[in-house]
């Protein structure tokens, strides 16, 4: 029999986690929202018509566990065999089951201490130790830091909120320092001017690259991340999706995520657009006194010489501009993240920002 | 240094589950699938046209992380506050998510031998103790035998493979014996006649029921499931899911789910007909020698009382029709789990098992 003091223990049992808070929504129309790194064009038009086709009758039947079609079109668009490609709810989803597939070692797994914020986060819901390893004063990862013991590799290349890519040879030498170990290359901004570790998929068999469609395809509203690796890495990560969630992609999913892979020219030409404004931006925010690394992403990375971050938020949102300040890490917390919108939002930004600047 | 001894140490810390394989999908047309549990009929006219309508410029943005909508419809449809409500990516995410939220005891989680397979598999990745309690030779649970020391507690009410749907009594038998640990009431199959728990929510703020639109929905494809549960447990439910995923559910999905939510006529109707279907068939099948409990759900969990499940499967097979074999557990080895489709198809079904039996 159980005693009525111990009535309440289930609370006991709950996990231990803080509730995360969202970002900010504003709850208005009209504003500029450039604090997510969502694309300001559409998708391409294959992937509207595809929903709209949709054959909605044939929501009653489950959808291919693998994403069958959706891994073969990327596999022919990247030139890998569809075994090699491993497709989940979003690069968020690919990523959880990658740490749980790859990272079960006493060691911690190492990453840099400014990165992608849902690293630490992960480990912390699946127990895997880990130690952040800092990145320079000019926020570079330096690739000699992942010479060390280490359970697994995380490094997001480029990196956020950085905005910095680097090349080949940077993902080549810690690749050669971790025989031992699985590394990830978290490439979810790789298409605006990155560049992928994809080519050394041959050459090394512990290496993972994962990617998004939420960025550069301009599809965050429909959750598509994909992996590509070697065999045994993509079985495991089969595994853990399939001692998780036998569906984690609708049917709608697969196929607008097709129909995006097959127009590449107007991915091409999308992510060009986003480039050539980012590269002018870049420009004006420099003339205007702010730092800015050059940024192989769809976002900027800016720390302005006199004026405090927190004030140019501030400022921007009574403007109607929402851009991205970390109040923490400290290293970063006078760094503002903007994401790269349309020409006209773009003009409404630095409008605003000379108003504010004087 | 890492010495060449260590090379291929990576695959020491792969994820240790066996790779799962997948049930059988007949590479052809023209073959009655009942081994699904899948609903035969479409979803309602209005999510076809909310697909049909999505605006695809917008997928764009990130779907609401919480599903909102989709969790005041459910809520409004269901008589509670929609921050009693958590949606995810089908009623898998869902149950494994609740899992990790709700049992980090050291004492083992319970539920009966014969049930959903899944349950099993979570606790394999997610490390926790479990225990399985045996049900009665009439394949029912005996609520009894859960009044012992446990982690948690796991009832799928309607139960499955068997079919069988049990009353409000016996989930207030086990809350009572319970109070000490959370008590998942998963009900997939409860809208074909089960009666649900959620009544008891009021009275147990320890109980939290799961449910999904795959099946009286008809949506499947559309991976939607969700919770619904007193506030403690549904913000650790949405602590595991932050921590996890931020954005389980896209935003056609969400559209599709009010949809199907908005016409309960078109539901109703639907789960009429399936109803019909399965007492027609229910009877015809112990006609014809086959021992079958009533099934509160939309699939038959069937004993011949002198033939073999096993040549039975086989026989349909050849005559194109897929119904769903378990080898294993033992106890359920001749038992066959056939599937309520159209009359047409169960026309067919009962034909064919006519033809074998002679």
């Amino acid at each position: 029999m159980i005693t009525s003091g111990d009535h309440m223990n289930w609370k006991d049992n709950l996990i231990k986690i803080a509730p995360y808070v969202a970002g900010e929504q504003p709850d208005k129309r009209d504003f500029i929202k450039l604090n997510a790194n969502e694309n300001p064009y559409p998708p391409a038009p294959g992937v509207i018509k595809a929903i709209e086709d949709f054959r909605g009758a044939d929501l009653k039947k489950y959808p291919d566990a693998n994403a069958r079609p959706l891994m073969k079109a990327i596999a022919e668009d990247l030139g890998v065999d569809a075994d090699n490609v491993f497709v989940g709810n979003g690069s968020d989803d690919v990523l959880a089951l990658s740490f749980r597939a790859f990272f079960n070692s006493d060691k911690p797994i190492v990453f840099p201490d400014i990165t992608y914020s849902f690293y630490p986060v992960w480990c912390e819901m699946l127990g895997i130790p880990y130690r952040t390893l800092p990145v320079g004063e000019d926020f570079n990862i330096n690739a000699g830091d992942y010479n060390c013991e280490n359970g697994g590799v995380v490094i997001a290349n480029p990196n956020a909120p950085t905005g910095i890519g680097r090349d080949l040879s940077f993902m080549r030498e810690i690749l050669d320092a971790n025989p031992g170990s699985v590394v990830i290359s978290d490439e979810a901004y790789v298409d605006f001017g990155g560049v992928s570790a994809l080519p050394l998929l041959r050459e090394y068999d512990n290496l993972i690259v994962i990617r998004t469609f939420s960025k550069s395809r301009s599809m965050a509203g429909m959750r598509i991340g994909f992996a590509v690796g070697g065999d045994t890495l993509i079985s495991a990560l089969r595994a853990a999706k399939d001692s998780y969630n036998s569906y984690p992609l609708d049917s709608v999913a697969i196929a607008a995520g097709c129909a995006s892979v097959a127009d590449r020219a107007y991915f091409e030409s999308t992510l060009k657009k986003v480039m050539a404004t980012r590269d002018r931006l870049t420009a004006e925010l420099r003339a205007m006194g702010f730092e800015v690394p050059d940024s192989s992403t769809n976002f900027l990375f800016a720390h302005h010489k006199s004026r405090k971050a927190a004030d140019i938020y501030d400022f921007l949102k009574s403007r109607d501009i929402y851009v991205r300040h970390f109040r923490k890490p400290e290293r970063i917390s006078d760094h503002l993240r903007i994401t790269i919108g349309t020409d006209e939002e773009t003009d409404r930004l630095t409008a605003a920002l000379h108003e504010y600047l004087g």
